[in-house]
Protein backbone atom coordinates (compact mmCIF):
# COMPACT_ATOMS: atom_id res chain seq x y z
CA UNK A 1 0.00 0.00 0.00
CA UNK A 2 1.15 3.40 -0.85
CA UNK A 3 1.20 6.55 0.98
CA UNK A 4 -0.04 8.54 -2.11
CA UNK A 5 -3.40 9.18 -1.35
CA UNK A 6 -4.03 9.95 -5.05
CA UNK A 7 -4.13 6.67 -7.07
CA UNK A 8 -6.72 6.54 -9.81
CA UNK A 9 -7.93 4.01 -12.43
CA UNK A 10 -6.90 4.93 -15.15
CA UNK A 11 -6.77 3.32 -18.88
CA UNK A 12 -3.40 3.95 -21.38
CA UNK A 13 -4.40 6.29 -24.65
CA UNK A 14 -0.99 6.89 -26.26
CA UNK A 15 3.12 7.14 -24.76
CA UNK A 16 4.90 8.95 -26.80
CA UNK A 17 8.96 8.16 -26.64
CA UNK A 18 11.79 11.00 -26.18
CA UNK A 19 15.46 9.77 -25.50
CA UNK A 20 15.21 9.91 -21.92
CA UNK A 21 12.10 11.15 -21.09
CA UNK A 22 8.35 9.71 -22.02
CA UNK A 23 4.92 10.95 -22.30
CA UNK A 24 2.21 9.09 -21.46
CA UNK A 25 -1.73 9.73 -21.74
CA UNK A 26 -4.47 8.22 -19.54
CA UNK A 27 -7.85 8.56 -19.64
CA UNK A 28 -9.85 9.04 -15.98
CA UNK A 29 -13.26 9.23 -15.94
CA UNK A 30 -13.32 10.75 -19.11
CA UNK A 31 -10.55 12.88 -18.64
CA UNK A 32 -7.32 13.11 -19.98
CA UNK A 33 -3.84 13.08 -17.72
CA UNK A 34 -0.43 13.45 -18.83
CA UNK A 35 2.19 11.50 -16.81
CA UNK A 36 5.63 12.22 -17.52
CA UNK A 37 8.13 9.31 -16.41
CA UNK A 38 11.41 8.04 -18.01
CA UNK A 39 11.88 5.98 -21.17
CA UNK A 40 13.42 3.86 -19.16
CA UNK A 41 10.11 3.36 -17.15
CA UNK A 42 7.51 3.38 -19.41
CA UNK A 43 9.77 0.68 -21.56
CA UNK A 44 10.18 -1.45 -18.12
CA UNK A 45 6.43 -1.41 -17.46
CA UNK A 46 5.79 -2.12 -21.41
CA UNK A 47 3.28 0.01 -21.24
CA UNK A 48 0.49 0.56 -24.27
CA UNK A 49 -2.57 1.69 -25.30
CA UNK A 50 -5.35 -0.20 -23.77
CA UNK A 51 -3.35 -0.58 -20.77
CA UNK A 52 -5.18 -0.27 -16.96
CA UNK A 53 -3.46 1.20 -14.71
CA UNK A 54 -3.37 4.12 -11.94
CA UNK A 55 -2.21 7.34 -12.38
CA UNK A 56 -0.40 7.94 -8.60
CA UNK A 57 0.12 11.36 -7.54
CA UNK A 58 1.58 12.69 -4.57
CA UNK A 59 -1.04 15.12 -2.44
CA UNK A 60 2.07 17.95 -1.76
CA UNK A 61 2.05 17.61 -5.98
CA UNK A 62 -1.35 19.09 -6.02
CA UNK A 63 -2.46 22.69 -6.38
CA UNK A 64 -5.51 24.27 -5.95
CA UNK A 65 -6.62 27.20 -8.63
CA UNK A 66 -9.94 28.92 -7.50
CA UNK A 67 -11.31 31.46 -9.94
CA UNK B 1 -3.17 29.60 -19.48
CA UNK B 2 -0.84 27.64 -17.15
CA UNK B 3 1.62 25.18 -18.30
CA UNK B 4 0.56 22.36 -16.30
CA UNK B 5 -1.13 20.10 -18.36
CA UNK B 6 -3.69 18.54 -16.06
CA UNK B 7 -6.11 20.97 -14.72
CA UNK B 8 -9.30 18.64 -13.40
CA UNK B 9 -12.26 20.93 -12.69
CA UNK B 10 -13.32 19.94 -9.16
CA UNK B 11 -15.33 20.89 -6.02
CA UNK B 12 -14.35 21.31 -2.56
CA UNK B 13 -15.71 18.73 0.29
CA UNK B 14 -13.16 19.79 3.37
CA UNK B 15 -10.41 21.17 4.50
CA UNK B 16 -8.28 20.41 7.20
CA UNK B 17 -6.02 23.38 8.91
CA UNK B 18 -2.70 22.67 10.48
CA UNK B 19 -0.61 25.34 11.89
CA UNK B 20 1.79 25.50 8.92
CA UNK B 21 -0.11 23.56 5.84
CA UNK B 22 -3.60 22.45 5.47
CA UNK B 23 -5.04 19.17 3.65
CA UNK B 24 -7.89 20.06 0.76
CA UNK B 25 -10.18 17.17 -0.22
CA UNK B 26 -11.97 17.84 -3.74
CA UNK B 27 -13.96 15.91 -5.61
CA UNK B 28 -13.30 15.13 -9.19
CA UNK B 29 -15.72 13.40 -11.52
CA UNK B 30 -16.81 11.52 -8.52
CA UNK B 31 -13.27 10.26 -7.15
CA UNK B 32 -11.48 12.23 -4.69
CA UNK B 33 -8.28 13.99 -4.74
CA UNK B 34 -6.25 15.24 -1.70
CA UNK B 35 -4.11 18.23 -2.26
CA UNK B 36 -1.62 19.83 0.66
CA UNK B 37 -1.15 23.36 0.02
CA UNK B 38 0.01 26.31 3.07
CA UNK B 39 -2.64 27.41 5.35
CA UNK B 40 -1.73 30.57 4.52
CA UNK B 41 -2.98 29.57 0.66
CA UNK B 42 -6.43 27.87 1.96
CA UNK B 43 -6.81 31.13 3.85
CA UNK B 44 -5.82 33.64 1.01
CA UNK B 45 -8.24 31.40 -1.42
CA UNK B 46 -10.63 31.70 1.12
CA UNK B 47 -11.50 27.74 0.20
CA UNK B 48 -14.69 26.53 1.67
CA UNK B 49 -16.37 23.10 1.24
CA UNK B 50 -18.59 23.63 -2.01
CA UNK B 51 -16.03 25.95 -3.60
CA UNK B 52 -15.69 25.27 -7.52
CA UNK B 53 -12.09 25.00 -8.03
CA UNK B 54 -9.35 22.78 -10.38
CA UNK B 55 -7.16 20.61 -9.22
CA UNK B 56 -3.90 21.13 -10.90
CA UNK B 57 -0.71 18.62 -11.51
CA UNK B 58 2.05 18.88 -13.68
CA UNK B 59 2.62 16.30 -15.54
CA UNK B 60 6.25 15.48 -13.83
CA UNK B 61 4.87 14.87 -10.71
CA UNK B 62 2.35 11.72 -11.81
CA UNK B 63 3.66 8.39 -11.64
CA UNK B 64 2.26 5.20 -13.15
CA UNK B 65 1.14 2.09 -11.74
CA UNK B 66 0.65 -1.38 -13.55
CA UNK B 67 -0.11 -4.15 -11.82
CA UNK C 1 -6.59 32.80 -8.39
CA UNK C 2 -3.56 29.58 -7.78
CA UNK C 3 -2.92 28.40 -4.48
CA UNK C 4 0.90 28.61 -5.54
CA UNK C 5 2.51 31.05 -3.37
CA UNK C 6 5.52 32.04 -5.81
CA UNK C 7 3.95 33.66 -8.82
CA UNK C 8 7.15 35.69 -10.54
CA UNK C 9 6.97 38.33 -13.48
CA UNK C 10 8.91 37.09 -15.62
CA UNK C 11 9.85 37.48 -19.34
CA UNK C 12 10.63 34.38 -21.51
CA UNK C 13 14.32 35.07 -22.96
CA UNK C 14 15.00 31.43 -24.93
CA UNK C 15 12.98 28.19 -25.45
CA UNK C 16 14.95 24.66 -26.19
CA UNK C 17 12.65 22.08 -27.17
CA UNK C 18 13.19 18.47 -27.11
CA UNK C 19 11.07 15.77 -28.04
CA UNK C 20 8.59 15.29 -25.05
CA UNK C 21 10.58 18.29 -22.60
CA UNK C 22 11.03 21.58 -23.25
CA UNK C 23 13.11 24.06 -21.36
CA UNK C 24 12.08 27.96 -21.22
CA UNK C 25 14.48 30.25 -19.59
CA UNK C 26 12.82 33.30 -18.30
CA UNK C 27 14.02 36.73 -16.54
CA UNK C 28 12.99 37.44 -13.26
CA UNK C 29 14.30 40.81 -11.88
CA UNK C 30 16.91 40.78 -13.74
CA UNK C 31 17.83 36.75 -12.82
CA UNK C 32 17.69 33.88 -14.69
CA UNK C 33 15.19 31.14 -14.07
CA UNK C 34 14.98 27.97 -15.81
CA UNK C 35 11.60 26.00 -15.86
CA UNK C 36 11.51 22.54 -17.55
CA UNK C 37 7.74 22.17 -18.87
CA UNK C 38 6.42 19.21 -21.46
CA UNK C 39 6.93 20.27 -25.52
CA UNK C 40 3.20 20.05 -25.90
CA UNK C 41 2.65 22.65 -23.36
CA UNK C 42 5.12 24.99 -24.89
CA UNK C 43 3.53 24.81 -28.28
CA UNK C 44 0.11 24.73 -26.60
CA UNK C 45 0.87 28.26 -25.14
CA UNK C 46 2.91 29.47 -28.12
CA UNK C 47 6.10 30.42 -25.99
CA UNK C 48 8.10 33.03 -27.80
CA UNK C 49 11.03 35.06 -26.76
CA UNK C 50 9.77 38.08 -24.87
CA UNK C 51 6.49 36.95 -23.75
CA UNK C 52 5.41 38.16 -20.55
CA UNK C 53 4.73 35.42 -18.73
CA UNK C 54 4.51 34.14 -14.27
CA UNK C 55 7.01 31.27 -13.46
CA UNK C 56 4.68 29.18 -10.86
CA UNK C 57 6.41 27.50 -7.74
CA UNK C 58 4.74 25.53 -5.01
CA UNK C 59 5.99 26.81 -1.96
CA UNK C 60 7.04 22.99 -0.88
CA UNK C 61 9.36 23.10 -4.02
CA UNK C 62 11.98 25.34 -2.28
CA UNK C 63 14.85 24.34 -0.95
CA UNK C 64 17.00 26.74 1.18
CA UNK C 65 20.96 26.76 1.26
CA UNK C 66 22.96 28.51 4.31
CA UNK C 67 26.88 29.01 3.93
CA UNK D 1 27.97 22.78 -7.40
CA UNK D 2 24.02 21.79 -7.19
CA UNK D 3 22.32 20.47 -10.52
CA UNK D 4 19.69 22.47 -9.56
CA UNK D 5 19.17 25.62 -12.19
CA UNK D 6 17.74 27.63 -10.16
CA UNK D 7 19.75 29.16 -7.18
CA UNK D 8 18.56 32.74 -6.15
CA UNK D 9 20.06 35.29 -3.88
CA UNK D 10 18.06 35.61 -0.95
CA UNK D 11 17.29 37.43 2.62
CA UNK D 12 15.43 35.42 5.34
CA UNK D 13 12.36 37.43 6.44
CA UNK D 14 10.07 35.39 8.59
CA UNK D 15 10.11 31.71 9.69
CA UNK D 16 6.83 30.26 11.35
CA UNK D 17 7.50 26.57 12.99
CA UNK D 18 4.73 23.95 12.69
CA UNK D 19 5.05 20.35 14.51
CA UNK D 20 6.91 19.02 11.52
CA UNK D 21 7.13 21.54 9.01
CA UNK D 22 8.20 24.82 9.11
CA UNK D 23 7.25 28.13 6.12
CA UNK D 24 10.54 30.43 5.25
CA UNK D 25 9.24 33.44 3.41
CA UNK D 26 12.66 34.92 1.58
CA UNK D 27 13.11 37.94 -0.39
CA UNK D 28 14.54 37.77 -3.71
CA UNK D 29 15.61 40.82 -5.50
CA UNK D 30 12.44 42.76 -4.27
CA UNK D 31 10.28 39.86 -4.58
CA UNK D 32 9.14 37.74 -1.75
CA UNK D 33 9.56 33.63 -2.15
CA UNK D 34 8.07 31.42 0.35
CA UNK D 35 9.70 27.90 1.13
CA UNK D 36 8.04 25.14 2.90
CA UNK D 37 10.79 22.71 4.47
CA UNK D 38 10.89 20.90 7.54
CA UNK D 39 11.36 22.23 10.99
CA UNK D 40 13.77 19.68 11.45
CA UNK D 41 15.68 21.24 8.66
CA UNK D 42 14.93 25.00 9.80
CA UNK D 43 16.24 23.58 13.26
CA UNK D 44 19.20 22.12 12.07
CA UNK D 45 20.25 25.46 9.94
CA UNK D 46 19.68 28.11 12.61
CA UNK D 47 17.39 29.93 9.92
CA UNK D 48 16.57 33.56 11.63
CA UNK D 49 15.78 36.88 9.80
CA UNK D 50 18.59 38.42 8.26
CA UNK D 51 20.31 35.51 7.54
CA UNK D 52 21.73 35.51 4.06
CA UNK D 53 20.88 32.22 1.87
CA UNK D 54 20.05 30.80 -1.56
CA UNK D 55 16.63 29.99 -2.75
CA UNK D 56 16.78 26.24 -4.58
CA UNK D 57 14.58 25.11 -7.04
CA UNK D 58 15.31 22.33 -9.60
CA UNK D 59 13.76 23.49 -12.92
CA UNK D 60 11.26 20.30 -13.41
CA UNK D 61 8.83 22.44 -10.50
CA UNK D 62 8.67 25.76 -12.21
CA UNK D 63 5.34 26.23 -14.21
CA UNK D 64 4.74 29.05 -16.83
CA UNK D 65 1.45 30.95 -16.65
CA UNK D 66 0.75 32.76 -19.65
CA UNK D 67 -2.27 35.23 -19.93
CA UNK E 1 5.02 -2.18 -10.99
CA UNK E 2 5.29 1.65 -10.08
CA UNK E 3 6.83 3.70 -12.59
CA UNK E 4 9.29 4.88 -10.03
CA UNK E 5 12.71 4.44 -11.22
CA UNK E 6 13.89 4.51 -7.25
CA UNK E 7 12.29 2.14 -4.45
CA UNK E 8 14.65 1.02 -1.98
CA UNK E 9 14.17 -1.27 0.89
CA UNK E 10 13.73 0.67 3.99
CA UNK E 11 12.73 0.05 7.80
CA UNK E 12 11.08 2.28 9.19
CA UNK E 13 12.96 4.42 12.45
CA UNK E 14 10.56 6.59 13.95
CA UNK E 15 7.22 8.69 13.10
CA UNK E 16 6.34 11.61 14.10
CA UNK E 17 2.56 13.36 13.70
CA UNK E 18 1.75 16.35 13.27
CA UNK E 19 -1.68 17.62 11.84
CA UNK E 20 -1.59 17.50 8.64
CA UNK E 21 1.93 16.36 7.71
CA UNK E 22 3.56 13.24 9.52
CA UNK E 23 7.54 13.14 9.43
CA UNK E 24 8.59 9.46 8.74
CA UNK E 25 12.46 8.42 9.23
CA UNK E 26 13.25 5.31 7.50
CA UNK E 27 16.50 3.41 7.39
CA UNK E 28 18.07 2.32 3.56
CA UNK E 29 21.37 0.32 3.97
CA UNK E 30 22.70 1.86 7.12
CA UNK E 31 21.47 5.46 5.97
CA UNK E 32 18.87 7.39 6.98
CA UNK E 33 15.98 8.62 4.87
CA UNK E 34 13.46 11.54 5.96
CA UNK E 35 10.03 11.45 4.27
CA UNK E 36 7.11 13.46 4.87
CA UNK E 37 3.57 12.23 3.71
CA UNK E 38 0.39 13.26 5.52
CA UNK E 39 -0.98 11.72 8.79
CA UNK E 40 -3.54 10.90 7.13
CA UNK E 41 -1.13 8.42 4.87
CA UNK E 42 0.82 7.36 7.92
CA UNK E 43 -2.50 6.48 9.73
CA UNK E 44 -3.92 4.65 6.87
CA UNK E 45 -0.76 2.76 6.36
CA UNK E 46 -0.54 2.05 10.32
CA UNK E 47 3.02 2.56 10.09
CA UNK E 48 5.64 1.84 13.47
CA UNK E 49 9.14 1.16 14.07
CA UNK E 50 10.24 -1.80 12.60
CA UNK E 51 8.33 -2.37 9.87
CA UNK E 52 9.43 -2.74 6.34
CA UNK E 53 8.82 -0.68 3.65
CA UNK E 54 10.01 0.81 0.67
CA UNK E 55 11.40 4.38 0.34
CA UNK E 56 9.93 5.51 -3.34
CA UNK E 57 11.22 8.32 -5.26
CA UNK E 58 10.69 9.57 -8.84
CA UNK E 59 14.08 10.36 -10.45
CA UNK E 60 12.84 13.65 -11.44
CA UNK E 61 12.97 14.69 -7.96
CA UNK E 62 16.55 13.98 -7.18
CA UNK E 63 19.34 16.39 -7.64
CA UNK E 64 22.80 15.53 -8.07
CA UNK E 65 25.69 17.75 -5.99
CA UNK E 66 29.11 17.52 -6.96
CA UNK E 67 31.88 19.41 -4.88
CA UNK F 1 23.82 23.90 3.98
CA UNK F 2 21.04 22.48 2.35
CA UNK F 3 17.55 22.34 4.00
CA UNK F 4 17.12 18.69 2.50
CA UNK F 5 17.22 16.16 4.70
CA UNK F 6 18.44 13.42 2.47
CA UNK F 7 21.90 14.03 0.79
CA UNK F 8 23.47 10.80 -0.36
CA UNK F 9 27.04 9.97 -0.76
CA UNK F 10 26.69 8.67 -4.34
CA UNK F 11 28.97 7.47 -7.27
CA UNK F 12 28.47 7.96 -10.72
CA UNK F 13 27.92 4.93 -12.84
CA UNK F 14 26.59 6.25 -16.26
CA UNK F 15 24.79 9.39 -17.62
CA UNK F 16 22.16 9.36 -20.58
CA UNK F 17 21.88 12.63 -22.44
CA UNK F 18 18.81 13.65 -24.66
CA UNK F 19 18.35 16.75 -26.05
CA UNK F 20 16.63 18.57 -22.93
CA UNK F 21 16.82 16.43 -19.87
CA UNK F 22 19.89 14.13 -18.85
CA UNK F 23 19.40 10.71 -16.52
CA UNK F 24 22.35 9.94 -14.49
CA UNK F 25 22.65 6.43 -12.75
CA UNK F 26 24.49 7.20 -9.70
CA UNK F 27 24.96 3.94 -6.76
CA UNK F 28 24.32 4.66 -3.50
CA UNK F 29 25.45 1.84 -0.55
CA UNK F 30 25.47 -0.84 -3.19
CA UNK F 31 21.74 0.34 -4.61
CA UNK F 32 21.05 2.17 -7.55
CA UNK F 33 19.77 5.28 -8.04
CA UNK F 34 18.16 7.19 -10.45
CA UNK F 35 18.24 11.02 -11.16
CA UNK F 36 16.77 13.40 -14.36
CA UNK F 37 18.17 16.44 -14.42
CA UNK F 38 18.49 18.88 -17.13
CA UNK F 39 21.35 18.27 -20.08
CA UNK F 40 22.68 21.80 -19.13
CA UNK F 41 22.66 20.90 -15.67
CA UNK F 42 24.87 17.42 -16.50
CA UNK F 43 27.33 19.49 -18.98
CA UNK F 44 27.63 22.32 -16.20
CA UNK F 45 28.55 19.61 -13.34
CA UNK F 46 30.62 18.02 -16.16
CA UNK F 47 29.57 15.00 -15.00
CA UNK F 48 31.42 11.44 -15.68
CA UNK F 49 31.25 7.59 -14.49
CA UNK F 50 33.55 7.30 -11.38
CA UNK F 51 32.85 11.45 -9.97
CA UNK F 52 32.01 11.49 -6.44
CA UNK F 53 28.81 13.01 -5.92
CA UNK F 54 25.61 13.72 -3.46
CA UNK F 55 22.12 12.28 -4.33
CA UNK F 56 19.69 15.19 -2.91
CA UNK F 57 15.76 14.47 -2.19
CA UNK F 58 13.96 16.72 -0.41
CA UNK F 59 11.83 15.13 2.47
CA UNK F 60 8.51 16.09 0.36
CA UNK F 61 9.25 13.91 -2.85
CA UNK F 62 9.40 10.87 -0.89
CA UNK F 63 6.49 7.94 -0.82
CA UNK F 64 6.48 5.24 1.35
CA UNK F 65 5.31 2.02 0.10
CA UNK F 66 4.01 -1.15 2.81
CA UNK F 67 3.18 -4.18 1.76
Amino acid sequence: MLSARNQLAAVVKSIKLGNVMAEVVVEVAGTEIVAVITRGSAEALKLQPGDHVKAVIKSTEVLIDKS
